[in-house]
């Protein structure tokens, strides 16, 4: 269904000496070198072009939430999808303030928003709750999959290609915590979380659930398809979708916190060539996250003990994207500007 | 010669009740809610207004440097200087990048630089070796002092509220590590790093050096204003001056890395209530950055292994700002979006 080529590297020399003939100390700037050699591998080595940059946020909602293991109700992932469409969310508030473009996606939440400013391409009204039976067929995985892929592939037709994505879906920190799971082998305590700020007794709780999952779905977690099918959410398959689609097609995948990691985390077990097309923006508060990221041998460029999703996190990070880009255009050689190299 | 009042906390519940109501979980943005508090308590309750961020880079040359203990002569302040009135260093990229206006300011460079872009106020060219004797006289002290209150005021007066600093000159780590081993009382080793990034046998060098200068101003390194004659540095005086004058005025101070944290120091030091303006932007990656940033007991926004001072990491942490401005001015409230609180 996917096939992501491996990043072409014929030109890194040349990118790497670019960037240290520019007037600082080798080095000097620390993470964003690092960054603006991935980003002119992506978009060129004589100039990086970030264009259209967009936030794709995907919106499900979990049969788990019915276990009362979150500080909210389904309801409110109808009501914050309202919330973004109106602009009233921090999501909202730093896309407007870091000039990057929205699109909110239905991918299948619980109590349906009709409005024309939202993409429908909805999977069911939830999923199944995942302690007891499997989330969603293969085929409704497959058919998500093929969800997101369309709607990364309209942006990318559009003249984007830098996509940023974010979700919202309560329940979903329990779904990322499975895949995780699942993913890395870690103990279940390990990849379990907090969410946006439970109790200790809904923290057991959740804790056992998930346990409780891991067994009733062992022996069926070995293939991303099979573990997107028994433990995953309808925007984490769709988020997934996307992001192989944008690999695919050689253009820059912004990844945010928990869930969004958990999404790249099946993408990269589909096509391992995904994650060179990766940038990881910020480091959430989740505690499973730092093991992600520490999975994966990445760093986020951001630690600001956000632990809200919407996609946040990329939506701050994005003007060290065009600050990287601008240092590798615009920056003078140490030739240029006259000065004894150091 | 400063009155610094301290921040008027009368509006703190206000504005913690309305960062509480905003449409996410209590705590959920992290490091951008205290930014947030702090900003709206300086700038006013209803609105956080930052008006014409700009940067001030202060250039300044050390006598130090003729220790070799730097990784390029102090002929490359000047060259740098130049630079930045061109437009080609990080700094201008950055700046351009965020919108944020510079100022570039010769507090005392050892080759000077005739040209009408360069805001002029020279303590002289550069300071004198302060492994043998003072630094500067106590009469160039309050000299730049004054000069870079002045600069902050011309700024404040045009319309800016949010002024962050930078510096540029060759062995400045050094007087900073004085400086640090002064105020900390931490031993100059603790406090000494390899400033752009010199050799094993340099950094002994360094550290020697100024374990010597600590002992020959012993009994001298009692006050900001004797720390600044024995062991500183032009544009470390004159960027202390400026951040003092900006506190005085109740504006934003945004804080660099190693060097201007030093001035920072200084100016806590001589203004404890300073220390309210200030948002510190980026932990550099000098060792000694960490633990003046712990002596003040604060956090950093940004941690991107920086280590090339000119304000970079203020350019680069100048989006954060906006975007706590943005959350905090334009995010709906749980009663207006209609959302069931959390």
């Amino acid at each position: 269904m996917f096939d992501v080529k491996t990043l072409d590297r014929t030109d890194q020399e040349f990118i790497q000496n670019k960037i240290h003939n520019k007037t600082k100390p080798p080095g000097a700037l620390g993470a964003l070198e690092s960054l603006a050699l991935q980003l002119a591998l992506i978009t060129g080595k004589d100039t990086i072009s970030l264009k259209q940059p967009t936030i794709l946020v995907f919106a499900g909602d979990h049969g788990i939430a019915e276990e009362g293991i979150s500080i909210a109700p389904s309801a409110v992932t109808q009501q914050m999808v309202l919330n973004f469409l109106n602009g009233g969310a921090a999501i909202n508030c730093f896309c407007r303030s870091n000039q990057i473009a929205m699109d909110v996606i239905d991918a299948g939440i619980l109590l349906p928003v009709t409005d024309e400013r939202l993409t429908m391409q909805s999977l069911g009204n939830g999923t199944a709750n995942f302690t007891q039976q499997a989330a969603m067929t293969l085929a409704s995985v497959e058919q998500g999959l093929q969800f997101g892929a369309d709607v990364a592939i309209k942006h990318l037709n559009n003249g984007s290609n830098v996509l940023g994505f974010g979700e919202m879906g309560i329940g979903n920190t329990s779904s990322a915590a499975a895949i995780m799971s699942a993913i890395t082998k870690l103990p279940v305590a390990d990849c379990v979380g907090r969410g946006t700020g439970i109790s200790d007794e809904a923290y057991a709780k959740k804790v056992a659930l998930i346990k409780q999952a891991m067994v009733l779905h062992e022996g069926k977690l070995d293939t991303a398809m099979d573990i997107m099918a028994n433990v995953g959410g309808f925007e984490i398959v769709q988020i997934t979708g996307a992001m192989l689609a944008t690999a695919q097609r050689q253009s820059i995948i912004l990844v945010d916190g928990f869930i969004t990691t958990a999404a790249a985390m099946l993408a990269v077990m589909i096509e391992p060539n995904c994650q060179q097309y990766m940038v990881f923006c910020h480091q959430s508060q989740e505690q499973g996250h730092q093991l992600m990221l520490k999975h994966l041998n990445v760093d986020a460029l951001l630690t600001l003990d956000l632990r809200l999703g919407e996609g946040t996190g990329v939506a701050l990070a994005y003007p060290l994207l065009q600050a990287a880009a601008s240092f590798y255009n615009d920056m003078a050689s140490f030739a240029a500007a006259g000065i004894d190299a150091v």
